[in-house]
């Protein structure tokens, strides 16, 4: 039996948004690299393999360790280096490749001899979005720092990594499209510069807008999208795909309906959905959309109740009376989270359409 | 070795915080049901033992389970009944009594009878807070309720139970007090018509706001305050407490540093402080309050830093350059949490202040 609330995945659907991203990538000769961030689960890890994938990324040391015992021979961990890893990588099984991430010239400098095995090795590029790594106009500092890396007799320089997380702001695709083209052009003169310099430089791009959305990879040779597996509300607000292309929902007791105060507790809060809340985005605004459940299989959305707030365990939902009055306590909801990737980090474990439980990292006995 | 990012817990801080908590209980003549919600450990539970602690509060069932498997005897299910629960409660131990919430009386009336052990049943008042609840005037409504369950002849009516949640939005102790002297004079006339019904009738108050700063229980039988054994951000924002009553400490490391562009990257993301974000609160602003640490002992704070955004493993510190520039890769900075319950949920483990490992309901293998 599945002990509500639930998280519910509906395997279908994630097969065909993993098909459809794993084709995209092949018609386009990209390297496909999911990021396995979002799901953290080695079952649903599995649902790659028909698509050929071997390469993925992570974004923690402890996730690439979960997926290296679940086969995985090929991981990125997409997260600028922290030397407080080193002791564990050098731990590091010698048959599993582990690409290493870096955007300060002096920590590589410091840490490569301390690292015992050999890692290829990316550099953080920020590409005008301003949260890790050395800007893209910086091309003396890129080139320095893959120098350090090159001329290391251990180690290979891979590329350059760019994740251009602005573009999860963007509401509007044709934007988001407009924007994607500025970057390709604004990324030409760099890339050139390092594969003259470094001939196999791989230009390693992630993020599931401009993954699902643009057409022009032109200056990209792998992707890394991770939350298409699932998609969200975040996703489907912002014109990325449509609401039947998110395949997880949250299925979540009515505990208490109040239609005289047009109010109703919903059994899920802050620790099923994360407190991820989305604002200025009509028909979307809250902790996630309502829906109708049969069973584990999502049902229609019910657009006029709003997930308002959230304490550690309540979700407060209000609405219309008349239409909370045909909802009793007991009955089950699906709610469409907002941050599918928090959402899931929370629930720890899955539920199929099926009723087939999934694992994850969490659910694995402590190591 | 501490594995960072850590929550680190100053265990001499959290025994002082029980011990003033349950010296304040004892002075007033209350029960003291503390709620196991925030910290989510045996082994910090553990700790309450050496003041008699015998009772406590949790807000789901699996949570009750784990603390009755440690131990824990008198258990309040804080949370408004889920007839989904039923098949579980009915294989609880008989050993252990396990308190029930209710708000709905044909919830009740429908459940009550499917529930095969004897359990005491409160009933949840909506004290103007507006979550769940019966509102405090609805007296015959409540009345109604209660008697369904007290005619029942496994069950006993145990009281109500008030959560004054809106009590965590005041910023201003004294605004607070005068709140919860007219939230005890509003509860006067309910309270004395359901003692005159049923002597027995418990009024259980929970808040960690009020509990703390309040020394007016007149309508108050027992108390149940959870985020006071570790506080955070958000009460010492609120003046509820000092920075030295905060327990918890998230130990991040430092990833990469610009001073040039006055910005840090530090390993704390939303999967470990949660999205929980003040605002408008002078001084407290963001995710999170910076501080030095001296190895695992919570140093000054760099209220100058401010951590402005988080990613899922990132967090984007904002400061003056200069003093970035004193701080390096690999340095570990405290970041004292906005919301201690959802930090240490998403945790899931703790390290002391002497580095001994304490697991949590997350960390036992999942059943």
């Amino acid at each position: 039996m599945v002990p509500f609330p639930a998280l519910i995945v509906n395997k279908d659907v994630c097969l065909q948004n993993i098909h459809s991203m794993a084709e995209k990538a092949h018609r386009h000769n990209l390297i496909f690299r999911p990021h396995f961030k979002t799901h953290q689960s080695a079952a649903i890890g599995e649902w790659y393999r028909s698509e050929g994938t071997t390469k993925i990324a992570v974004s923690s040391l402890p996730m690439a360790g979960y997926f290296a015992r679940n086969g995985w021979k090929d991981i990125t961990l997409a997260f600028p280096f922290s030397i407080h890893w080193i002791p564990e990588i050098n731990r590091w099984p010698a048959d599993v490749t582990l690409n290493l991430l870096f955007d300060d010239p002096a920590v590589a400098a410091g840490a490569l001899h301390q690292l015992s095995n050999s890692h290829p090795c990316f550099i953080k590029v920020d590409n005008g979005y301003g949260r890790a790594g050395i800007p893209v106009l910086h091309t003396e500092e890129i080139l320095h720092l893959a120098g350090i890396i090159h001329r290391h007799p251990r180690h290979s320089f891979a590329g350059i990594l760019i994740h251009q997380g602005d573009n999860y702001h963007i509401t509007d695709p044709d934007e988001l499209l407009r924007t994607h083209t500025r970057h390709m052009k604004g990324l030409a003169g760099l890339i050139k510069k390092m594969k003259a310099a470094y001939p196999g430089t791989i230009c390693s791009w992630g993020d599931t807008p401009s993954c699902t959305l643009a057409e022009d990879f032109s200056e990209i040779d792998e992707i890394r999208p991770g939350n298409f597996v699932f998609y969200d509300l975040m996703q489907v607000s912002a014109g990325v795909c449509s609401l039947q292309e998110v395949a997880v929902t949250l299925a979540a007791p009515v505990i208490s309906v109040y239609p005289d105060r047009n109010r109703m507790i919903l059994h899920a809060g802050a620790v099923h959905l994360s407190k991820e809340k989305l604002e200025d985005r009509p028909g979307y605004d809250g902790y996630g959309l309502l829906t109708r459940m049969k069973g584990l299989i999502r049902g229609e959305p019910l657009p006029s109740l709003k997930l308002s707030a959230l304490s550690q365990e309540h979700g407060i939902v209000t609405g219309p009376g008349s239409l909370l009055s045909t909802i009793s306590p007991g009955d089950i909801l699906g709610v469409i989270p907002v941050h599918a990737c928090l959402t899931a980090n929370l629930m720890q474990r899955y539920y199929t359409t099926q009723g087939e439980y999934l694992s994850t990292i969490h659910t694995e006995p402590y190591r």
